[in-house]
């Protein structure tokens, strides 16, 4: 028997993990992961980016490289900070995480000391929860509507809680409930938060994947005062098995996230950045985005009306203007958890909503994503998903 | 002003790094990193590996993948751990890790509680200390000699401190010293830990390059009561650069490290792990590993002949059998880390030893490497450096 820390002694294994354990065999629907659309993965260029990598930069490109990583990446995404996110940024201002995940981690690690308190929207990434559970802070969730954190919840919050050091958001296509927050809300939240000490942490893995409405500003290109830190992503857009991700923040901030990271890994795959860095001088990332958004928004599209066609009165559904989830809320007598066994008995999957809910509850919720199976599996999971629906139905 | 963690603002810049960084220019010397010799990255092969990767598995091969890694790679690790360091082992024992600093990083989160103790060699690897530092832990340095930890002292400690959870080790060609443990200290050591409730941390990344003398068995493969972990690298036989490294532990443990490994990054680059399974398939690692310990065989005898040569008496410096390090013993009046800017003047470059010490002192040593300099910059480097001990020695 090994005496683990205090920590370790409460990762215990997932009920929820086990079932979807079940529905990986290649005959399952699955609408559970959050995976980008593997046929869209640009292969044959990826070759071309490679041999030139090497034949350009040989030994360097896969010798130990800086914690904050590749210069030339961290160029380019500061480019792209601009043109997707509106924000201005310089290199210095980036670096270059292994995933957006470990951002996540290393910021937890740096702002929040135990029984400090983090805010998240209510219902929010589990992921995120995961990455932050090690320093064992206090969860607090700000109501939420469907246009994201309701503001007067946050400042009532905020204004009686010395103790809240970080909030997260993700006002973009949120995770999982698909939900945007339209630019009053932006406004309002940076109004409330800039009277606060606390740090703002903005996750946008999905923010260039929007299939309809209007771009709007990130929250960071709002920030007058280095409040937020910006999470980006090379997973949707890109590729996901590279593990690159970054992170855009004020001088202070930069410089202990790099010497926490340093601690962590020393620093991302020094091939993995110049894969990403080759392939946006070789090729066209921005072509490359607009394929992947005509794609998911047919697949959001196809999934939507499927809901409206097969799913029960009493069942409502999130319409995502982007990103590559729907949120799926059932009468509060129904558990979506409970429901699983009969769902993958119809060798259909989702993930059941009450684990996106830091402090539990809200069994009533799925998420579904879109952006990993061909149309006319979409189609054919949510008829046999609207089935089991129609049973449990009281 | 960001109100950091309490841990995080111990964090500060090191005024050694801000040294060393100094150093990076092309026309000094380094003898500070431990950079593998970039001649030798097999770039001409990487090429026909990247393109038979994305030829053959596509679209898998950059696509979310487990936390545990990629199983034809744990099963080639399995094949290593074998041949290499005499342990039985299977894939499900193994976890590839974003270097195996992560896995310094993660056994020292699952395994220790704040103000628990850890013990280790004295001086050890610095970034183990930097990994092991967010969890507060006491350091123990057990009192060693030129054959590694003495077992009388280990024992010692061990019978009068029941809050030792972690006993870190590096038995072969020890970073900083280059000490190898000879058997009958490992035997000691195994017949003592197997006493105590406590785990034991082998790092190993340059196990495999052994110079001369006889190969040793690993203490994993001596362990019976699945009490060591073992950590593998590829950063040294192979390439640094993708961030590749492995665990090797009893099942309790590595089901808690894969826990907290995905809430840390989810998972390692699924096409780095590619690149070196694929490696291992089309061309021979043994191979590759042999003609590495014929440059650095060549390099560490030139070093150690010059400091014959052109260190003053007085000055003391080990004889590796392997590894990348030789570590070197000025009379106790002299300061390594003072000595620096002298050195440095002579655009020559060391690591002051002290910061191998987790509680400090022992400032007359320092770490030279000589794996990553060609021969003739070694024997004018070390002749550099021969006339500043002259000056500083009384």
């Amino acid at each position: 028997m090994v005496k683990f820390s205090d920590f370790a002694q409460t990762l215990q294994s997932s009920d929820i993990a086990a079932l979807l354990k079940l529905t990986e065999q290649p005959e399952v629907i699955s609408f559970a992961g959050g995976l980008p659309a593997p046929e869209l993965f640009p292969i044959e260029e990826m070759k071309k980016v490679d041999v030139a990598i090497l034949e350009k930069e040989g030994r360097q490109a896969v010798q130990y490289g800086t914690t904050e990583g590749y210069v030339p990446l961290r160029e380019e995404i500061a480019k792209r900070m601009k043109q997707a996110f509106f924000v201005d940024c310089k290199a210095e201002n980036i670096v270059v995480t292994t995933g957006s995940q470990q951002a996540l981690f290393i910021l937890s690690q740096i702002l929040v000391n135990k029984d400090d308190t983090v805010l998240m929207e209510s219902p929010s990434y589990m992921g995120a929860i995961m990455a932050f559970d090690p320093v064992c802070p206090k969860y607090t969730e700000v109501p939420t509507d469907d246009k994201g954190m309701i503001p007067e919840e946050l400042e009532k919050i905020l204004a009686s809680d010395a103790k809240v050091k970080m909030i997260y958001v993700i006002p973009d296509f949120q995770n999982p409930t698909g939900i945007t927050w339209p630019m009053e809300r932006r406004k309002a939240f940076m109004d409330i938060i800039n009277k606060y000490d606390v740090v703002v942490v903005e996750d946008d893995p999905y923010g260039e994947l929007r299939y309809d409405g209007e771009k709007l500003p990130s929250l960071k290109s709002m920030d007058t005062q280095g409040k937020v830190v910006f999470l980006g992503s090379f997973s949707k857009i890109f590729m996901p098995g590279l593990r690159l991700g970054w992170t855009v923040a004020n001088p202070e901030i930069i410089d202990k996230f790099v010497k926490f990271k340093q601690a962590v890994d020393l620093g991302t795959s020094t091939f993995g950045q110049r894969q990403a860095a080759y392939f946006i001088n070789m090729f066209d990332l921005d072509a490359h985005v607009t394929k992947i958004k005509a794609l998911y928004a047919k697949r959001r599209t196809l999934m939507y009306e499927s809901m409206q066609k097969y799913f029960p009165e009493g069942i409502t559904f999130t319409y995502p203007e982007g990103g590559l989830f729907t949120w799926v809320t059932l009468p509060a007598y129904m558990d979506a958890k409970e429901m699983m066994p009969k769902v993958i008995a119809k060798q259909v999957a989702y993930v059941p909503g009450g684990i996106f809910y830091p402090n539990g509850g809200n069994a009533n919720h799925f998420r579904l994503n879109y952006s990993n199976m061909p149309e006319d599996r979409i189609v054919e999971g949510i008829q046999r998903l609207g089935e089991v629906l129609k049973e449990e139905l009281r």
